[in-house]
Formats: C-alpha cells, structure tokens, sequence
C-alpha cells in the first residue's frame, strides 16, 4: 500500500497521508462452515466488506532515523470475537504500531503480524485456501497479528533481508482488571519470530520462518514451535508456482504427563497470466495431527481455483473452491464461491 | 453530502475525499420515552451528538464504469444495542459499500438504506416525528439500513428515476459462531424493494416505494409485505406541502394457523419559508394495528413544530413536539424539546 | 495540538483537518497493578499505544461567531470498561464537541474535560503520577470527560481566564432501554465545574478549580464537592516548580444517616532543563481518606522520575516510578518503567 498512500500534505515536516482498501465480494459459503452438521449454519450468500482506512504520519528524527507511526481499521463489517467482540470499524484493528527506520532497516512497536504469518498470509493462503492454510489446523502453534510485539526487519542485503520480532500473548478477552485493556499480557507468556528471504537467479524467492512460544495465548504449561519453507517461481510464458510446508507442535504441561501435539500441513499455489486475464489454482492440506503420536482423523484440505481480470488498476475475481473441513463443527464439505472486486488508494 | 464533500486529491487517479456532519443538539425528552410509567426513564436533558465523519475513494474502471466507495461512521455517541452494542463511532455503521456507476445508472453492495426507508426517512420523518413514525410502528414489516444488500438506482429518464434492491436479514446479534461478524444473514431470510419518484409541473414530486420479506429479520415463517405512496409539493408564496401514507402487513406461520398482523400509518408536513426564517409543522400517525381484523388500541402520534434560521449555510433549530407513544413501555406521553445545530462539510 | 493540526484544505468555506497524536510506549507495571496480593495480575511488560486520531471542521457564522466541531478517537489500543466495553479505537472516545466561538470567549457541547479535572491531569498529573493522583482516591469526587457537558472558556482578561461548565452523569453502561445510548444520563443527576487561571510577573501562574455534582455518576442521594489550588512557576537557569492541593467530600444519604467521607491529595512537580535534556521529579500522595471523621489508612503515593530529549520536535523518554498503592486489590507497592516516544502532527 505504500506506493498507493495518498500523501494530504506536511505540516510542521510532517507527513500524513491517509490511505485505505476497497474490497467487496458476494460470497456463498454453503454448507462449508458447519452446514453439513447444522443445517442452520448454512446462511446463504452474504456480502463481506472488508475495507478498510488507514492514517500514516512521519519524519526524520536524526540523520538516519526516520519515526513512523500506523494507525488502520478492520473490515469494517467485521467483529472480532476473539477479543470481546471489538468490531472491524475501530482504528487500530489491524496493524497499528509506532517505528523507527533508517538504512540500518527499520524497528516497528505495537501491533503486526509475526514474521512467519506473514509468510503463511501471503503468498500462501490466497486464492481462499485460509480456512484450512491460515486458521484451520488443529493444533495452535503461531500467532498472526499479535499488539504487544517489537519487530525488526533488516534492509536488503543483496537478494536476501531478514525479521525477527519478540512479542506476548494478548489473545486473552480484555477483562476490566485489566489496567490497559486491549494489550493484555499474560505473565511469562512470550513469544519469538524470525524469518528470512533469499531470491536468487532473478526468478526464485526462497521463504523460511520460525516461532516459537512459551505459555502461548496465555495458557500456562503450553509452549509450542512452529517453523515453514516455501519458494516463488516466476516461470516462463506466464506461469508461476509457489508451495510452502509448515509444522508445529505444541507441548501441554499443565497435567502430570507432558502430552504433545504435531501437525504438518503444506500449500501449492499456481498461476498463468494471458494479457490481462489471470488464471489461479491452489491446493492446501492440514494432514492428520498427533497426539502423543496418535493419529487423530481431523485432516482437512482446500482446492481453490480464480480468475481475475485486471482493467486500469482494478482486479475483479471469481473464484470458487472445495472445502472438506473437519473442526469443532465437525466435517462440513462444500462449495465456496466469492465474486470480488478490491482497490487500494 | 455529495457536493460538500472535500476532496483531498488525486493519488493514481483515485479522488479521496473526507467528509463530514457536524450535528449537535440539546433535548428534554421529558416522561414521553417511558417516564409516564417508569419515572426512572425520564432522564432528564441531554446533549445527542449525531455527527459523523466519512471517507470515499474512486475512479474510472471503464469507459463507462465508474467504481466508487464509501465508509461512514455512526452518530459519534450513539450505540446500536440492536447489533450487539456497537458503538457509533467505528468505520462502517451508516452508508458503507462498494459501488459501480455510469450513465446506466449505479449499483451498490453492501450497507444501504432500502429504497423505501429511503424514503419514510426523507422527507417524511422530519421535524422529529422518527418515533412513532419510522421505528414507532406495532407490526415490523421494513429494514432501514442492510448490510447484505445489493441496490440499483436508475438513473433520471425525464422527470422519473427508480431504485431496486435485493438484500438479506442481518437483525441478529452477531455471535462467535459467525465467520464473518456484522454481516450475519439466516437461511432462507431475504427481502426485495423497490421506489419510484416521478416530478411534473415543476412543482409536485410522486414517491412510492415497496417492500417485501420473507423470513423476516431471520424469524423463520414471519412474512412481510409494504407499501408507500407520498407527494410534496412546492406551493407559492413560500409555502410547501407533504404527506405520505404506508401500510404493511406481517404474517407469522410460526404456530398451528397464520396470524395476521396489519397497520397503517401517515405522516403531513407543510412549512413555510419568509427569507431566512423558516417554519416547519408536521403530524404522523400510527392507527390502531389489527392482529386477525382484531384492533389493538396501540394507535400514536406526534405533532411537532420547528422555527429555523438559515445564517451563512448553518441552520439552528428549535423543535417542539407533542408525542402520544404507546409502545413495550406502556402509554407515555410528553412534551420534547430539542435546540440544535448541523451541517455537512 | 491546534498549532499543529494539519489542515488539509478549505471546501464550501469550511476549513477541515485531520490531526493526530502518536503515543508509544513500553512499560512494566510489576506488583503495581494487583501482582503484591494477586501475582497473576502481574503480566510483565506491555506495550501501550495510546495513538489517536481526530478531524476539526468549522467556519464562521456571524461576524462573531465562528462554528466549529472536533471528533476524536481514544487510544487505539485501549478499551473503556467502565462505559460497557468501547474501544479505544472509535470516533468519539476523546473530547468530541461542536461549539461556537468569538472574541467573547467560546462554548462548547458535548464532550469535554471539567474544568477542575483539566488542571487535575495537566500540569499535575505528569510524569506519571495519575495513578494515585488522578484516578487513585478512595473518595470520588470528580469526573473526567463528560459527553453531556456545555462549556464555557473566558477569553484573556489580561492575564486572567476562567472556565464554567454544567453537565451530566453518564458514567452508567448505556442499557438498550437508552433511546440514544452513550450518552446516558439519570434523572436529577447534574455536575458543575469551574476553574481559573492567573498569571503574574511572568512566571507563575495561579490555578483554581472546583466541582460540585447531586447525584453523582447517577446514585442517587451521593452529592459530591470538590476543589484545587496549585501554583506554576519558572525559575532561573532552567529549573520549574509546581504544585496544588486538592479536596473533596462525598455525602451518601441512602441509608437512614448521612455518611461523609472525605479526602485531600497533593502532587508537587521539580523540572531541570540543560539544553535539550529535561528531567523531572515527581511526588504526589492522597492522604487517608475519613469516614464519618474516622480515618481509613488508606493512603497511597507515588514518587516518579522522568528524563526525556528534545531532539527535532520529538521528545523520547525513560520514567521510573516507585508506586505505593492501595485499593481494592489490596496493598500493591512496586517500580513502574516506562520508555516511550510521543508527538503531534
């Protein structure tokens, strides 16, 4: 979005710009979010909104400091229940941080997603393969978009930079004990990220990223790790593929035995482009996790196919996907269609 | 709004504009929201902050497709208790979508007013007769503003335009089971509307607007249907004229034999302009519902009064209204007062 | 912030601007916040953002009389508990008004500090020393920010102003029985506030404030009185002192004999300057609070040393506190540090 910010003008050096994302689609979920087991689920095609505002001010501190601040909204149709029903509208949903940078790279506090989600997010979970990719698995080991985080990216050095962030759980609902509400922190809960980016012959991009976590999400006695590798290729005549293979395991102290779960799952994403009309397919599975080394019978898995069609900045989509998911629910298969249209500005 | 609206500039070509209402009053309510039965419930004058900030963003697709949208906030100290206690002021409470236009008229998806509220609203609620009015009615039988919709508006053919919309219920609070939040919709639960406006003799504006649902406001087997005709006339000398009636009717297939439940409601309004100084005089009704041809004694009314002065483009405002309210608190009846100000930037 | 708000345009005579402040820092709370009797409130270090954003509108009306309005958010990563759960990260959270403003002084309607508590938290509160000072007492005798308040600021009389305010309890959780929900208010429930500043030979300056409700936060039979005096001056070579005294009383007349409790708190404030680098030291206690002329040792205190860098307009600084707090959490005595960062724009 940088390249796209819209720049209102400086006051007193400053830059403030203010800078959002259009994104609409129709989507028809059918008995793919719980449906199948409760019929009731299946709530018909909706409209989801994730657009979203943003705000940036700046500027130079020292010769080779530069301070930034972020400050962005959620979808703003969304709610997000996982932290007291917050809804999407609210500013500093997603992320949110005050930073440092120079040509030494640049440092970021506050809110941002961990290093290797940002690797799952993209170029990963796209074309609609999150449900399973992103959010799905059975065991819990990563974060995504995490408050109390201090991230640092590297600058390029050559083909390759690198991040690393430390950061604490806040994935508890803010109770009113709590002296600053939304950043929540558990004792002893932290959490550290790395990763790391290399492209080489001008059409590879090897991605690799790590956490790791002790009392993750605030639950003491659970320490969990994770790790990823992936590839981009840009291949000849308007082909490119891209696959990652992540695993993770979670330690669960808090009875008298230690039980331990695993869980491997990996994404295929291909893409041919003819003129301005593009062409994506993508395959992701969570395979059976483990518990204590017990197969449990919970694999899931997205095949998930797009066509989008670009016309003077705009990329109208549609795609649709089969989704076979085992969660919480229960199993629930069924055909996803989204048609969609996004912009940034 | 649309022509106040600032524009910030040009980024990529995209216009982004932020824009505004500023609107403030002081108002009594007196017993007339409960007081009459509980005297707890009168409580006293209040300040009601109902502006709200805005942002809009587009540019031309095609040749003739302009892509355009449009996130609202709410009224800045209100609360929707009806959508889980959102507050006003998060992004995406008022008019929010993503729209096309050309000279085939415009499509929106996403938050909008339905064709007929669109026009209960304006110009038949106003000077302060919402209550029993707008959201005053016995028998349910219309949306106001709907996240799932889809909405056509026509453009102008001579003197006539018109509006469609298809859109889905998203009355229910929201719950943690829902994958998207704010745009929860239920099986089976859509509504379909439509408005017409057609102008002759320079001086006389036609409205009519419908509105049908099934499933209404996710109730499984409540049916509703809705109609509305209305005029306004510009007389001489300063003079103008409105008044409206609609009707509507809910079925509930709930039990062993469909209950019926049917009212009817008007609203008239004339005003009177001398320069700057203008007056305002308006009158509404609900009568009485009937539930199986049985009436139900649950008729109300407001008449309400307003002198305004127009300075420089702000217009402050004294409202006084008599309100005869029956509603789930009982009869209650007072005296409002309300002293404002507003205006859109 | 108004010399540096950022003003992004005049449109329709309106002058319209978004500014902002951006606020971080990292803080460790130890024992401070619950931890000496409750180590599970003791969370370790938290990052706190408490950026925010806002948008100004206005031009003039009359000759004499300029419109203007204010929307602001809260901290961004904030959520007000005592207000139902409202994020930070909405329009409205902060001072958020329309008023009307000449050479004869200005007022304002909506929200906004009390006069008394605008001198409680600047210059008395900083570095650090809320906790006891502002929000600490055991007796509670003042509001903060108030939605239903109509205020009135004096313009310079030589080198004298005042403040008048009168408002409304809104300290209950809006309940969906509330017609326009946050800004609730409870029959009989008024507050009256007032505040003068003095200054004389250049370099002190003298502040006084007080406030006095019925009905306070909306019990009724709870009537409240409170004041302030304090005094800042600038000495030579770059040092500054500044100090007030507070008291209030509280009268519960609920049961069949009327309870008094009172309490009086001081907070004095020492400032170095040697070019770009500041320190200040802090000291502030509320002493025991009397019931019915019995005393409570309840007391609690806070001594806090900030050093802090002006280095282009930013001003980073590292705060130690040595917090000694009792309340309903018990006896909770710990360090605070605090690094943070802040600046308008």
């Amino acid at each position: 979005m940088g390249a796209n910010a819209y720049q209102i003008g400086e006051n007193n050096d400053f830059n403030v710009e203010v800078y959002g994302v259009a994104a609409i689609s129709v989507v028809s979920y059918g008995d793919a979010i719980g449906g199948d087991v409760n019929p009731e689920l299946n709530k018909g095609p909706v409209i989801e909104n994730e657009s979203r505002i943003g705000f940036r001010a700046g500027k130079a501190m020292t010769e080779n400091i530069d301070v930034f601040m972020q400050v962005e909204s959620g979808y703003v149709d969304n709610v997000d229940w996982g932290h007291g029903g917050v809804h999407g509208g609210v500013l500093g949903f997603r992320d949110t941080f005050v930073g440092l940078k120079g040509d030494w790279g640049k440092v970021r506090f506050g809110r941002v997603l961990t290093p290797m989600y940002e690797i799952i997010d993209w170029p990963y979970a796209n074309p609609g393969l999150g449900a399973s990719w992103d959010w799905g698995g059975d065991v819990a080991y990563y974060y995504d978009r995490q408050s109390n985080t201090i991230r640092y990216d590297s600058p390029s050095f050559g083909n390759f930079n690198f991040a690393l962030a430390v950061g604490r759980d806040d994935d508890a609902n803010p109770s009113s004990q709590s002296s600053s509400g939304q950043d929540n922190a558990s004792k002893d809960s932290y959490f550290y990220g790395a990763a790391a980016h290399y492209r080489f012959a001008d059409m590879v991009t090897l991605h690799a990223g790590l956490e790791a976590a002790q009392d993750f999400r605030g639950s003491a006695d659970v320490d969990t790790f994770g790790w990823l590798v992936g590839f981009e290729a840009s291949l000849p005549a308007g082909f490119g593929l891209a696959a990652a293979y992540k695993s993770g395991e979670s330690k669960d102290k808090t009875g008298a035995t230690t039980v331990k779960s695993e869980q491997d799952s990996y994404s295929v994403i291909g893409q041919y482009w003819a003129g301005s009309l593009g062409f994506k397919l993508g395959y992701t599975a969570n395979l059976e996790s483990e518990v204590e080394g017990v197969k449990q019978s919970d694999e899931d898995s997205i095949i998930s196919g797009q066509v989008m069609y670009v016309v003077n900045g705009f990329v109208p989509y549609l795609r649709v996907a089969q989704r076979d998911i085992i969660d919480w629910r229960g199993e629930n298969d069924d055909i996803v269609v989204r048609v969609g249209l996004e912009y940034g500005f």
